[in-house]
């Protein structure tokens, strides 16, 4: 018989939410390219509109300020580079300074060659060392053009929330842009991009619960633009060329207004990570939790097994029923330490579980979870059998 | 009553195909990121290699040498760009040669600003000029570093299809690289990347029936390649960062594996395109086909009613139920003079129609297409009521 599975690695890609699964079905039954003048590719233009303004919504965001893109990464790549716009004029940026806990997508650079990318380090809690930044900020050479700042709001392996407002203020103290990753806050935490102070947002539909392939950039002015990285047809306003993939953007909108809904009762994310927690202390005393000196998200938990790797215990849990992962899965099955890890000072751990979930897991996924981790912790090395 | 339609635009977007259909719910039906490495994440993982293996069948190419991205405007973009690969070196390429016909992801030169793009000529019939060619090529400055030249294997307005095993062959013998833009010969003409003799293919999904959002990059070597346009994770080798659209790319395989199959029946395309156009010299007995003195698609005809804007004719025919464009969708309904016809020496034309068609286009899209142009042609200026 198959065994009953629980999935709990939403940071990587979080189910598709029925709605979500409805508009992409309801898009996939049309024809046409949104950009032709006809009847069909008028249709499809309106479902494009349809799910900006959910998404702008969701973002706290005008409607008018959001660019479609296939998915945060590219969304990055064009945020992260040296190319601007402001008004009809050409801004070249001097450096990217990053967070050393960003996203791969970020912290190696985008389209800053490694002489002009800053990292800039967290306290062991995980948090952007504000003074740090102001000493990075203080040191540029003025004459090389603004800075451009990326930080996640969220991180994607520890939930660890950053002071976006406090870092957003230091920037603009020293005429630069700031970019925030959003893209695992979204849906977990209420977001404005007025209140992160934030010049520009990235968004993933995948991991709100739309399908795979769409992502956005949340602008808080038009004046400000990145030079676009794919030119071509005129799509998004010239910001974004490319036949717009309509039945993901679709998705994105429906993933968006359920997500906006569901934020209301985010209260029961937080009660089941204190259960997940407190399995995981129940079966594993000395279980080391990290991140939670800071705010985090109430979604995900990353937690070290003293004695075992996490890599084995990561498969151990996959045989046993439950999908979770080590830290990022963006890396192409690629098993490494974690560079959030390292960067927090607790690098000798290696790597750690990163358990992350969502509005529909309930008791069955905490049961199956909690009873392959009593059998993982029955195997420890040094404990009885 | 809902009028009939004839949808004769899938130069523009083609309708997906019940496979292709079948292949993204199925993969939508699944949760997971590719790239983790539990069990959902390797079921991932193995719908993208089977569409891979689909993929690099349709253009005679070895699986291990198809890089997917989200459409082929990505793939131009990251094609279109001065820095490369040759093993662990770099290569900055001096400039960028295009067709003056090329698609504008080609045409607006990517990556290559103004003054190193180089926009090549073609003749009346459309047909690259392989003298003008010639001579940019002896006309580069070898210390800028090797040429890159693109070119569509098959117009997307006209059909007309290029020599580009002879281009190929002049690119090369210059030292240059060459990229061929496939888009719209794919699923409607024989392909094989050796036969093109081209470095590089483009590839897009949703011209052969499979879903809007997938895309691919055909290398004929793992050798040379392009430095990457979104850098992060790991993914495609490291050659495109992003999580994988599954569902895209599953139906992009699915898509591929039938217009494999279909074109051994090419010939059917081709009597349709005859009857298409001897629908329309029996009403509009003046009309001017365009690109007919060169070899042409089976599924594409260009053609201007003299006397009728082609912007005007498109509203009556979308009015009487067909949908076909005039020139390229690409540019957001964005209506103006094709810049195609305006490099075949018919600038005087303005633009205008294409009627584009599948493999299910039959008596019922011809006999709807007939009598809406009978009503049009009864309306021509100067003309009996």
């Amino acid at each position: 018989m198959e065994k009953e599975r629980a999935y709990l690695d939403h940071n990587a890609s979080a189910p598709l939410l029925a709605e979500a699964r409805e508009a992409v079905i309801a898009a996939l039954g049309e024809t046409g390219n949104a950009s032709a003048v006809h009847r069909e590719g008028r249709a499809r233009r309106a479902r494009i509109e349809a799910a900006r303004r959910a998404v702008a919504k969701l973002a706290g965001a005008d409607p008018a300020r959001i660019v479609f893109t296939s998915g945060a990464s590219e969304a990055a790549a064009t945020l992260l580079a040296p190319r601007y716009r402001m008004g009809r004029g050409e801004i070249r940026i001097g450096r990217a300074l990053v967070a050393a806990t960003d996203h791969p997508c970020l912290l190696e650079g985008g389209g800053f060659g490694p002489e002009r990318l800053v990292r800039l380090p967290v306290r062991p809690d995980g948090i952007l060392d504000l003074e740090a930044l102001g000493q990075a900020l203080a040191a540029l050479d003025r004459d090389e053009g603004p800075p451009l700042v990326a930080c996640h709001l969220a991180n994607n392996e520890t939930g660890v929330i950053q002071p976006v407002e406090e870092i957003a203020r230091r920037v603009h103290a020293a005429g630069g842009i700031f970019v925030v990753d959003a893209v695992q806050a979204a849906g977990r935490m209420p977001l404005s991009i007025a209140a992160t102070g934030a010049d520009f947002l990235m968004l993933s539909s995948h991991k709100i619960g739309g399908p795979q392939g769409a992502g956005a950039i949340v602008c808080a002015s038009e004046l400000l633009m990145p030079a676009p990285l794919i030119r071509g047809g005129g799509q998004e306003k010239g910001h974004r060329a490319g036949t717009e993939n309509v039945a993901a953007i679709a998705g994105f909108g429906a993933a968006a207004e359920v997500a906006l809904q569901r934020l209301a009762g985010s209260d029961g994310l937080r009660r089941m990570q204190e259960r997940f927690t407190a399995a995981i202390l129940e079966h594993v005393p000395d279980a080391v939790l990290i991140g939670v000196e800071a705010p985090r998200l109430p979604n995900t938990i990353l937690f070290a097994i003293p004695g075992m790797k996490a890599e084995t215990a990561q498969i151990a849990f996959d045989l046993a029923g439950v999908a979770l992962s080590t830290g990022s899965a963006c890396s192409s099955g690629r098993v490494g330490d974690s560079h959030v890890l390292a960067a927090m000072g607790l690098g000798h751990l290696g790597s750690a579980l990163r358990l992350s979930f969502g509005f529909d897991t309930g008791e069955r996924e905490l049961a199956i979870f909690a009873r392959a981790l009593a059998g993982l912790a029955s195997r420890r090395p040094g404990r009885a059998a």
